[in-house]
């Protein structure tokens, strides 16, 4: 079956991603853009989309879509895209970015809790000042998402010996964890948390959910981790809030707007950690395979990986 | 059964052991030291000793000592000093330290592989500069020993997805491992890893094991790991290793003579992280509750935990 002209897009790695194609055996035609304008000449003709950050304003002119890969999990500006047909089929990247979100969030975990910043100044003063490190052991962790992403967090927090908790829309994952939330109980699930760990998905539904009355329920001393979408948070509730010291600390990765304002008083603040949207990052090499695999799939009129339910919004 | 007079001895924490073995409803009779002067008063008159780097010159005081509990995991102080009877009994606490100790580990290895460092500097710059990260997945760890503490690494290793081998004297839990080496076989055993980690047992078969030709074996860019004791490495021959680039770094919590000397190269060297002996810490009441769990086997005539075998050293 002949799939037709796959656009490539990404501002940085377009060429990157044909090549990796191309190494991995995919025989579709393909086309290359690495900017808006040339994305525009390409567009009309493409019939399959591969793509990062592409303009919203240019799937308008797509007449012969039928399918967006994303090279990433997160989809809402794709989804929100006026111009995007609703027969037009998206799929995000799932069972990637697990491992290397999860690493991130226990390093930031664990140099909480064995003060490695502390420990560095010790060492850069050469003294020998010995003492007792908290444990990340017999705390509680709330997954806020039982995706691929969240179930990773679940199952090192387990190899950690932590009790943990979660918050989905579907439950289909409530197994994993010690107690289940929906989405209409978060007051409940934040209470009694020590880490709070975002990896929703943006949707309608999630946009803002993390306000000033969630915030307010979280424990004194209790940390909220970012690794989803930064929208998720409402980020003028979040300074007030830390400000108030519920919750007591956060590591954020993801902000309402990236590159996060080198003006916010985010990047200071006691307790909170910023970090510039590096802990799932896109590994070409390996979204490259996915989509191959995909393309087969599609080839072959079988299920896509990652197809996204378009009216859930992931 | 009476089982006579405890001594209670150690330098910052005597009194405090005191009372949580009072506590936890311990009802032998306490005599409790803080001092060499005290414990040289108090220990003819002890049955069992309960202590952290009791005087090893006045073991040969003790007329009716019969058991010795260490407050740590490392006995080789004890069992060298030449006044204690071959009779005496002597225990250590184990199966307490694996959960601090691979926090510890695992702290250590992910601030290296997210560049914790790095990101803190970019944050108080407040420069975005995102980057891709490396990730532990798929690495390769060998872990020397496989007691309590080794074997809680290896199981954590697992959920990080790392390859794990191992290296004991008994290979009774060589099953955990994808591959085990014996004694034998150091250089074999850590020619392919990326972190090798030490937890070996102080004995006259592994002190400075880990020497000028074990080091050149390991990979350029490895990491060593030491969190067991100090002298199962050859100091002298790491700083040269270290020189050479074999290992390309190391964490180091343990030293052959503790606290560092503030002179010592290792300080300041590239690549190695020194911390003041803190991944293990013996807790108070933990410790407490072990002793008088092994307090009532005693008084039971059942086994103790935590014994150790005086010909193997531990």
């Amino acid at each position: 079956m002949d799939v037709g002209t796959v656009l490539v897009y990404d501002r940085r790695e377009a060429e990157a991603y044909a090549q990796a194609l191309r190494e991995l055996g995919v025989s579709a035609r393909l086309a290359v853009a690495f900017d808006p304008e040339a994305a525009r000449a390409l567009v009309p003709e493409a019939d399959i989309l591969l793509a990062w950050r592409f303009p919203p304003e240019l799937y308008a002119l797509a007449r012969r879509l039928r399918w967006v890969q994303c090279m990433g999990a997160g989809v809402e500006d794709i989804l929100s895209a006026p111009g995007l047909g609703p027969e037009v089929l998206v799929t995000r990247v799932v069972d990637q970015f697990g491992p290397s979100i999860a690493e991130y969030v226990f390093a930031e975990l664990l140099a909480r809790v064995r003060r490695l910043d502390e420990t560095r100044a010790l060492q850069r003063a050469r003294l020998w000042r010995p003492f007792v490190a908290d444990r990340l052991a017999g705390r509680r962790m709330g997954v806020a998402g039982l995706g691929s992403i969240g179930r990773e967090l679940v199952r090192k927090a387990r190899a950690f010996d932590m009790a943990v908790d979660g918050l989905s829309r579907t439950g289909s994952h409530a197994h994993l964890v010690d107690r289940h939330f929906g989405p209409d109980a978060w007051l409940e699930f934040v209470a009694e948390l020590d880490v709070l760990v975002l990896t929703l998905p943006l949707t309608p539904a999630t946009r803002g959910v993390v306000d000033a009355q969630v915030l307010g329920a979280m424990r004194p001393g209790s940390l909220l981790v970012n690794v989803g979408r930064g929208a998720l948070v409402r980020e003028e509730d979040l300074v007030r809030a830390l400000d108030a010291g519920r919750p007591g600390g956060a590591v954020l990765d993801v902000f309402e707007r990236e590159p996060l304002d080198p003006a916010s008083p985010l990047w200071e603040m006691p307790g909170v950690t910023v970090t510039p949207h590096v802990s799932g990052p896109s590994r070409t090499r390996e979204v490259a395979a996915f989509f191959a695999e995909n393309l087969a799939r599609y080839r072959r009129s079988q299920p896509l990986m990652g197809l996204v339910d378009r009216a859930a919004g992931y």
